[in-house]
């Protein structure tokens, strides 16, 4: 064994019930007496995905927020949280941190449901672990289904928290919003909810447009092609770096936007048109029978970057 | 905030639903659609919990079994597991811990349903969390419903595990079976399954069977009277280091024997000699009106000891 992609494939090997579906997917799917429970585990550490610097309400925040988006990838309605949580040696962080707890939870809903509190490792970082549970209709739309035809499909804007970590880290001059959308990320819960029952497939989007996209073609057996040019920037984003082709190609390879990613047949369109959808959603490619992701610029053939987002395993 | 027990007041603040359970109970308990739901999560690190240099899977096989313990004290069937886990930096750790993992879900019969992998903080150890689902009997027995003329029952022995933790750390001589029930222990999950609707209070002892006991009276509004000469000593503990006063305090103080501890009128009694019961429960003490733990010696008081187990808050 010799990296986490060979430690994920072992652990496959042990997660051979349905609903696990294969590790490949947000999150679990367990059908019990009637209802379909979704289940997602993210950890997070200091060091790693925070540092002990960063605001402790942003990265309690964070922590819930990232755990909501894979329910809201499934169409999941949050039933509440666990939480596992290493104190730090420092009491003022630790209560920081339950102040912005305190606010997610008001804010989405979610109620505490349990966890554990230990003792961070002597001479290590904070580990934040945040199991949420939630419902959704039945059959639970996976991130495998789309079909050659589909359009591909984002909700609200992306890049910005990708632009927010380079300005966080005075890399990139901008508003303190895209800051705001790399620190405390809006999970899609409502429009997941809507969304689920007219998606072919849908994800949510936390390595990259491009490389999240890609996944959901290969768990689909298709290849997508992406129009750069139909990539919905924010203002914000479009007045710190502009919106010419390199913009974009980072806007698609940044990570973390947790927005909402969605195989649809061409009627999602009409359907969008009808009701109006709030955050807006826009089409930015489509699904065709091969493999592979496939870039253009309007009618132009673009060469893939040689980074397509993040890619550690989920 | 100054402490463990001030976070964890905090936490009691935002876990107002009634699914949670004040936070006080070994799992919570959700009601979905005609379904009890228990889920639990503890998170065990590097260096607190357990060492770099323990076998690795023992430190899997624990980690499961701790919280297939509290779905067993609820009286859960388990559903399925989900991990966070830490890479460390070294894959033969990694390979050998989930060696270790595949053999607890298998011995249990739990899947492996997801989870997150992540690096471990640098210069820090590994921290890993698990969340364990079941699906229970309604009404979910609690660890506050014992009611004065109860008896206290626990099931197989006490002390096997703390002796063992002093075998291991060399401060003590004796059987490598008190290692691995350690190292090892085993959730009592058809017992628990078993006994939940004959008993009124049922929890798991992991951090010593006066603690525990104490806490079952704390939340039930008694006081608990427990006959030392009545806790069942395996013949294991006994060689290792007789079965006086001090020997009998010293395994009723130790931690982590994940056994059942429960609150049963009289009546439990005549219920397992007609039936037979493995493993073993053992009739330890009764609950009165009145609060606190009375310890006595057959018929002789006994002053409690200064330490009644492990303090941590869960």
């Amino acid at each position: 064994m010799t990296s986490e992609r060979d430690f994920i494939s072992s652990l496959r090997r042990l997660a051979a019930d349905p609903a696990a579906r294969g590790l490949a997917d947000d999150a679990a799917v367990l059908e019990v007496g009637g209802t379909s429970l979704v289940l997602t585990h993210d950890m997070i550490v200091e060091g790693v995905h925070f540092l002990a610097g960063d605001p402790p309400e942003d990265v309690a925040w964070k922590a819930v927020a990232v755990n909501l988006s894979d329910l809201a990838a499934k169409g999941a309605t949050p039933l509440g949280l666990l939480m596992g949580y290493s104190l730090g040696g420092d009491p003022a962080w630790d209560e920081a941190f339950v102040a912005g707890l305190g606010r997610v939870l008001a804010d989405f809903k979610v109620a505490l449901l349990g966890g554990d509190t230990v003792s961070a490792a002597p001479g290590g970082g904070r580990c934040i672990g945040v199991t949420a549970i939630g419902t959704a209709s039945a059959p639970v739309v996976s991130r495998s289904g789309a079909r050659a035809g589909d359009d591909l499909w984002v909700s609200g804007t992306i890049g910005d928290a990708g632009a927010g970590l380079r300005i966080a880290r005075g890399a990139l001059a901008g508003s303190p919003r895209l800051i705001d959308r790399y620190r405390r990320p809006l999970p899609r819960l409502a429009a997941g909810a809507a969304l689920a029952p007219l998606a072919h497939a849908m994800m949510d989007i936390s390595d990259g447009l491009l490389i999240d996209a890609g996944r959901m073609a290969e768990a689909s057996g298709l290849a997508v092609t992406i129009d750069l040019s139909l990539i919905p920037l924010s203002d914000e984003l479009v007045a710190a770096g502009g919106e010419g082709r390199a913009a974009r190609l980072e806007a698609a390879t940044a990570g973390d936007d947790y927005e909402l990613l969605l195989a649809a047949p061409p009627s999602l369109g009409e359907a969008l048109r009808a009701r109006g959808f709030e955050p807006p959603l826009t089409r930015v490619g489509r699904f065709d029978a091969g493999s592979g992701v496939i870039l253009r610029d309007r009618s132009e053939a673009v060469p893939l970057p040689a980074r397509l987002g993040f890619e550690h395993d989920k």
